[in-house]
């Protein structure tokens, strides 16, 4: 991990300077959070209450009340393992990572329902090298433009079975096994909306990795060379929780 | 903003590789969030109501209830400024900074008040070249040894007043005036416990700037050098929020 950071940080050899070559920019891949955004359950999943106002309290203040798996957030293994690591016993280390991004935006637009599949990791690891113990394997499906309409991002058909791309057991199987510390994607689960099993989540949790839902703005990521920055609340116990997730982009 | 990514990521001078020469660690620099966290209120700003647990339900959730401004957090403008920047309006830009630690840990081992002045600022300018827009200062005191014991963090006297390092207005101002967009600070606060007018609060965030309060690790940190992602969660109109600090140490 360390050989990781000091690649993005590779401060030593070229000093902040105005006149340094610029290029890298930041993106954010975190929705804001609001009364209203998407939520697997349907029902509103964060809410503020004023405790004071600026006039005429002096400050301005809230209480928050949240679930932990609301908006852009982290799953902890212990979400699904009895036992598991809560979020706030996730490394540090492991929370920065290379981005991986695996495209399945052609599949997804013919198939609602569509599962990364184990074929379509090896295809990325075929045209850029094997996954790793530093990569954030983030899985675009197109499904993040989706998100200001709540009714279109669940999309419940007429039985209420949610309808969402995610991924399959078998390729939580295969990133699992390569290391992977972590799997994100830019819709409510990374099991598939008709889930109702989650081996996604069984798998990979249970193999001590943790997830990243809701992930914004991954179509502006490139396949490879983004770094990430994943930011959970360290909530004591806690199976999950809301975060910012940051990439540093060439 | 993009110059110091740029420095901060200048991944092609130095591309990832096992043989590259490590140093680089990471550090976290917030405090676990836990229902007896100290306050400045004095009573518990965090709560966790668990909603389903692995037995009997197969996933383990909970719902959380908070201060925005409990633990390491950040301080918006808004919440002083009518009018000024909520969480969510804090550009993504300014979250990532370098450090400048200013210790003033001899000064406050002899007066548990003590604010940051304006002459440590330029006593620190001048040894490491003038702050800038790029910079998040950091100020040392030394306070974030007493977290694990909520009663000698807030150290309140008998008449229940608070006593507990911070800043100056007028250091506040100077910082303002340098153009740094934030304070960070090992203690409750940035304006020292006695205060009743919160000065350095009024200053600093009526410049625009925002402010990171219960910062953890500080210790740690070496005077120059480190790189800061700050992270709080975006929510929608809120005065500030908690938040994730993550430290990159040469």
């Amino acid at each position: 991990m360390r050989l990781l950071v000091a690649w993005i940080l590779a401060a030593g050899c070229a000093p902040a300077h105005p006149a340094f070559p610029s290029g890298w920019h930041i993106i954010d891949l975190t929705h804001v959070l609001a009364p209203d955004v998407p939520t697997f359950g349907g029902k509103s999943a964060i809410s503020s209450k004023p405790l004071a106002k600026v006039d005429p309290d002096g400050l301005y203040l809230n209480e928050v009340t949240l679930l932990e798996h609301v908006g852009t957030h982290v799953d902890a293994p212990a979400h699904f393992v009895t036992g598991g690591a809560s979020i706030d016993q996730v490394p540090v280390e492991r929370l920065v990572l290379q981005a991986a991004v695996i495209d399945v935006t052609t599949a997804v637009a013919s198939n609602a329902d569509y599962a990364l599949t184990a074929d379509d990791v090896r295809r990325w690891e075929h045209r850029n090298g094997a996954l790793t113990a530093h990569h954030l394997v983030l899985v675009r499906t197109g499904w993040g433009m989706r998100w200001s309409d709540a009714a279109r991002y669940r999309n419940p058909d007429a039985q209420g079975t949610l309808h969402f791309p995610g991924v399959s057991a078998d390729a939580a199987r295969v990133l699992r096994d390569r290391g992977v510390p972590a799997i994100g994607i830019d819709t409510l689960s990374i099991d598939p909306g008709p889930s109702t099993t989650f081996d996604a989540h069984k798998t990979f949790l249970g193999g001590g990795g943790y997830q990243v839902e809701n992930v914004a703005n991954l179509d502006k990521l490139p396949e490879t060379g983004a770094v990430i920055v994943v930011s959970p609340l360290p909530l004591a116990g806690g199976s999950g929780s809301p975060a910012r997730v940051i990439a540093f982009v060439h």
